[in-house]
């Protein structure tokens, strides 16, 4: 059997899906089937919803939907306290799905956590299921644990469990999670202990925050749920130095089980495909930041730093932090 | 006094100047008075011109304009050996700047070391000075050494000297230089002793390569030369921790001297606007690599990040390395 072998490139491309834009050739074709979701009073768009998700959804009383300027927008009845009101109406939002005969796949009548809508002006808050719909920034959290040993430099990497409900047996971070209202710090302090049996104490005193990776995403059959939802997504990343005698053990059903592998079988994995794909370019980060894929041994060094680096086009800070306005 | 304090997006905003596209809004204003730059049989452009340079450049007859598509495209006459032939013919239209009376500033009169046209997809290269004109992608190496105390990290810093060209008297990093042919890791060890008087061997075995910055500047007052020139950037970023006895002192008459600074010192120089505009923005780099900067402690940061490592509108590679062609 023959299995291709995916360059670092390959991996980035199948993660940052959404196309870019030739500020030469005009608007492209891509944006005239998006709609702009918007938020109160707040002239930046906060999700980037397919044109196919706006016609089914069961729209509730304070969304308004303009076809001809292709936009939603959420204006509440209450004024008074737009953070409690906002988040009450998405929320009646997802209800409304939830009890809709013809339920979108990503929310499978259920419930989630809440994930923040991180540009606001103010705290809203949206289910995870449903942040994918309306196409708002999601958050991860992703810790890679390492360890010097006498044959160079070993990774902690686990294998999915065949149970997952999104990339089952894929290997994947040493710890990673979703991020809900919670700090990025407080969430890998947390998920170190539930994933990888890492202790809080540990984590604490020694994981160092090393940046973030962004991507527009664009949904497909391995992440479960309706093909081609514009998913931009940010990771925080946190690399940890562990002591050669702590070991990475499983503590809950999403991890089968941990290898400490060498920097040649990580490098193996990644070009089998066999990496969760957010995970992957976490992965090609880590060796960019440790020297391992370089200037002189990647073509493509430059173009794989700048696309995990995405600027996203919907807005991460509030408006009042001084942020250019351009989308 | 009353000194204005920067913040860190701030300095990211005076390194990355060239404006962001809409691509809701069409076409920018901005774009309508550029010219792109092409060589032969290739349909990316590798160059941003201003009009105005066009307009005044005394152009060569391998040079062929195109006022109503915007376009400068190298067409030269032996085609037998691309990567001499585009060379030799910019080479000639260097010497013509220098010959004509009224020479642009960023040129001086003078001939530059070669920088290679990085996405080509043949070698071929322009003078250093002539770069910015063509608005080709320019590179430079730099590398922060720091050392661990009892007191926490610290960061060598030189002061440039007060007879630099560029940035008299403003604090830089450890060591840095524009890349010529060489390999960026090469251009590293040997500015590393040129400029600090770290050894060859020290360098080699200890520096890590952790990554580049890309931003899209334009030029002003203390760069020198012509006003509002497209500048697109790379800078192949190193570190290097040094043992507590390693000093580093001026080794040419770019640097007055060296101090050995708290990252309190180095925020202080920052918030001051005292460092040179792109070792600002190394700096900041490397405060989110070492978990000085977090998301948590910075309402920017995921924009800071995403701005730091911009894709720029030029390619970076050869077009056979696969890279997706929007440019």
């Amino acid at each position: 059997m023959i299995t291709a072998s995916k360059t670092y490139l390959d991996l980035v491309n199948d993660c940052d899906q959404f196309p870019y834009d030739d500020p030469l050739a005009g608007v492209a074709e891509h944006w005239s089937s998006i709609y702009c979701f918007f938020l109160p009073y707040d002239s930046r768009h906060h999700g980037l919803m397919l044109s196919s998700i706006v016609q089914k959804m069961p729209w509730t009383e304070e969304f308004q939907i303009n076809h001809d300027a292709r936009t939603v927008h959420l204006v509440p009845k209450d004024k008074s306290d737009l953070a409690e009101s906002c988040t009450d109406a998405l929320s009646k939002q997802v209800q409304a799905c939830i009890d809709s005969e013809d339920c979108f796949h990503v929310i499978d009548r259920r419930h989630s956590e809440p994930y923040p809508i991180i540009g606001a002006n103010f705290p809203v808050h949206l289910e995870r299921y449903a942040s994918t719909l309306f196409g708002i920034i999601s958050r991860g959290a992703h810790l890679t644990a390492y360890t010097k040993t006498s044959e160079g430099m070993k990774i902690w990497v686990p294998r999915r469990s065949p149970k997952c409900f999104t990339y089952p047996n894929c290997l994947d971070t040493t710890v990673a999670g979703g991020i809900s209202l919670e700090d990025p710090f407080e969430c890998i302090v947390r998920e170190s202990d539930e994933e990888a049996s890492l202790s809080e104490d540990l984590v604490r005193k020694n994981a160092i925050a090393c940046g973030c990776i962004s991507y527009v995403g664009l949904n497909d059959a391995r992440g479960g749920g309706e093909m081609g939802l514009i998913s931009p997504d940010i990771m925080y990343i946190y690399d940890l130095e562990l002591p050669i005698e702590v070991i990475c053990h499983q503590n809950d059903d999403e991890v089968k089980d941990f290898t400490l592998m060498t920097i040649e079988e990580v490098k193996k994995g990644l070009a089998e495909g066999e990496f969760k794909k957010n995970s992957a370019i976490v992965m090609i980060d880590f060796f960019i930041r440790h020297g391992i894929i370089t200037v002189e041994n990647e073509p493509n060094y430059a173009e794989i730093v700048a696309r995990i680096h995405r600027r996203l086009p919907l807005p991460t800070t509030a408006s009042h932090y001084g942020v250019i306005d351009t989308v």
